[in-house]
């Protein structure tokens, strides 16, 4: 396609979702639910198809020499399916976040004027291999009364094009506009680039992705965005902290999956704790088979310890998001000295303190500047689930508009409805 | 100033500025409020000297020939400085909107998990030549706990280094960071471009002013913006409207202050009501002098009615935001015709409906997508002060964060604040 016409094409796609996403901001949950539900079952019974169309692009994949765990994330399976179609149905279920007076206030001249959750409108979703994405996001953009328009990886060109043809038959199925939801045809850069400068029609672009595809769509984006670049997330554990419990914590924040955004890759020890506890953390991630990476400090404490396994840490390891069995482990002198260092090495998504001192505690949740701040648990909470949001579209360590994980309000904007009585301003 | 001196200027009042939110983020209501009290004494007590500056950019500003309402909007005054005086006392008697418990939710696991209101951290104003929103911006990001670079108009350059010393000052005073409010020492465009480059250290920029420099700003930012870039207000009469109550409405939504973002500048009638009601509210309009733009239906009806003046409408009269006597109108077939109508052009920011039929007003209100919707209601009343926030930093037709008039609150951001007991995640 020449650019020209992909930037028309764009244009087109992104007006006819603004004219959908009007009509879809007053559908109602029974609409909304019902095409998601058939959403649900097209996907179960489109296996085979969804399959044919997955095998062209992992042969691609293959042939173009991806590694493992990006073939991994490009595959789809029978039970990757089913869990997508399930995923729909749960989404189905949550409450609609639409409407909702979230503050009334009377005025003293009579003005009753109404705080009401409303959807933002049209949802750009910018992401790369992985095609649940697509069926997940479609799917809380609807349901939150939202039109988007998606953009996914060249990997997964195949496997997109057949489940957005799917959300299309839906939408059609289930009597809302088509346009609701689309799938850009090219993965053409530029088309991105197009897509970006769409302020006129989208509300929100959300990036889901490495970081310098983030990078990529911040430094270029007319539209609002939402993002996260990476999780480097530091566990503190002071110096009143209960020992037993702070090796569990650092252990499951490590180990438990450690390819997420929300697990722990630096940890930070009070000097006056180290001594009895490093040997033992270190102990117990060696037999987890955790690569330690350990500042002078920590390094001959552990060296003292016996034959524990260690490499010297560099400047990089505080900054770096692993997403593997790799921490990076210092000594500080003080609970402020662990908030300084969070604040200007961590990536402001989720930190810990691990401590039986209260005002050590409350010093650090109030200080360290993060999306999620923990007191005593593992870092592995920071999810729409666990949070209990039923949903999650991602992880924002913005400040503006939502920070943390991302449910289907969070989709949403609000305006003022003001009822008055022929009222005017004197 | 070289450009490579500009680049690193602002690049260190970005960073002293994010150390200083982060002291000035857990800094007491008292400690703030101290200030605040601070820089109203020392506003009231430096009358002369300010009044002095002023003098050199309103010379300056008639020298290079700016027009009256320039000058006017430049000017300071005993009077002047009495009101930004009196405006910060009254942002000290505001509750802080910092610390407050926003969501608590205990989950199954036991983890406590708190959704707590913090300040969003360092945030860069951009205005132009009101020298009374250096000290009004100031103010309530200091109160709201956040840092705030200031970039003002070279029109007022000697007026607002007055007034940003007296901001430095008062935060010595009040002992805290003076890099806490900084305004940049350089009217060169090129140290804009650099500040909307500073996402690292800035969380949000609010440019103020007219639509070429939001457009600006927005173009070239990496830092998130909230913005409004007009208010195109739209009041449609209906076939159900009260007469009287219509007349009233429009008459003070034009006429009470024609130059605010709020005044309405189209009007449409229902075809149904537009015999009676056009006449009549054309004679009012008139006799308070507002110029009318009518179509061509519109135009028939009032040409009918005797010696009503008006010229007709263009294309270019329904996105256009007059900010003074002169209203377009037209004739419109339906509700659902005005809805779309103020979709299609309007600009999302404050659009009303007379009518006593409460179904055409529920399809107006839900149907319009614009920040503030009202049933039989003045358009003017959005405004911060008038929804009862005590306050306002500026109205945003942007969805994401805040829509409308922004005040404390709105210039805050959250984080979730958890607490366990040695919660792992299984």
């Amino acid at each position: 396609m020449e650019a020209a016409e992909i930037e028309s094409m764009v244009e087109s796609m992104a007006r006819r979702a603004r004219a959908a996403s009007l009509a879809l901001a007053t559908a109602s949950r029974e609409e909304k639910d019902r095409t998601l539900r058939v959403l649900s079952e097209l996907l179960e019974k489109s296996a085979p198809r969804l399959l044919r169309e997955n095998r062209k692009d992992l042969d691609a994949g293959k042939a173009a020499g991806l590694n493992a765990s990006l073939l991994d994330r490009l595959a789809l399976s029978e039970k990757r399916i089913a869990a997508m179609a399930a995923g729909v149905l749960q989404i189905a279920e949550l409450d609609d976040p639409v409407g909702k007076v979230l503050e009334t206030n009377e005025r003293p001249n009579g003005l009753i004027i109404r705080k009401v959750r409303v959807p933002m409108g049209v949802i750009g979703i910018i992401f790369e291999s992985r095609p649940n994405v697509t069926i997940d996001c479609a799917a809380l953009c609807l349901k939150s009364g939202n039109s988007c328009i998606l953009r996914g990886g060249k990997e997964a060109f195949h496997t997109n094009t057949a489940l957005a043809a799917l959300i299309t038959e839906a939408l059609k199925q289930g009597a809302l506009p088509p346009d609701s939801a689309q799938l850009i045809p090219t993965t053409d850069r530029y088309a991105l680039h197009c897509l970006l400068r769409m302020d006129a029609c989208l509300q929100c672009i959300i990036p889901r992705g490495g970081e310098s595809l983030i990078r990529f769509v911040v430094e270029n984006s007319h539209v609002p965005v939402i993002k996260h670049y990476k999780g480097v997330c530091n566990i503190y554990v002071d110096k009143a902290a209960d020992l037993e419990m702070a090796r569990e914590i650092v252990v499951n924040a490590k180990c438990q999956r450690p390819a997420v955004c929300n697990a722990v890759e630096n940890l930070l020890v009070h000097r006056d704790a180290a001594e009895w506890f490093l040997p033992e953390i270190a102990r117990s991630l060696a037999a987890e088979g955790v690569e330690l990476r350990l500042d002078k400090e920590a390094a001959a404490i552990v060296k003292t310890a016996g034959d524990i396994p260690f490499v010297p840490a560099t400047d990089e390891d505080w900054t770096t998001e692993y997403l593997e069995p790799i921490l990076a482990v210092k000594v500080v002198a003080s609970a402020d000295a662990a908030i300084d260092d969070i604040n200007t090495f961590g990536s402001g998504h989720s930190d810990g303190i691990v401590t039986a001192d209260k005002e050590a505690a409350d010093r650090f949740l109030a200080g360290v500047d993060s999306a999620a701040v923990y007191w005593n648990a593992s870092t592995r909470f920071t999810d729409g689930f666990e949070f209990g949001m039923g949903a999650e579209i991602g992880i924002s360590t913005d400040k503006l508009h939502a920070r943390g994980p991302m449910g289907l309000n969070e989709l949403c904007s609000y305006k003022f409805v003001i009822t008055g009585q022929g009222t005017i301003r004197s």
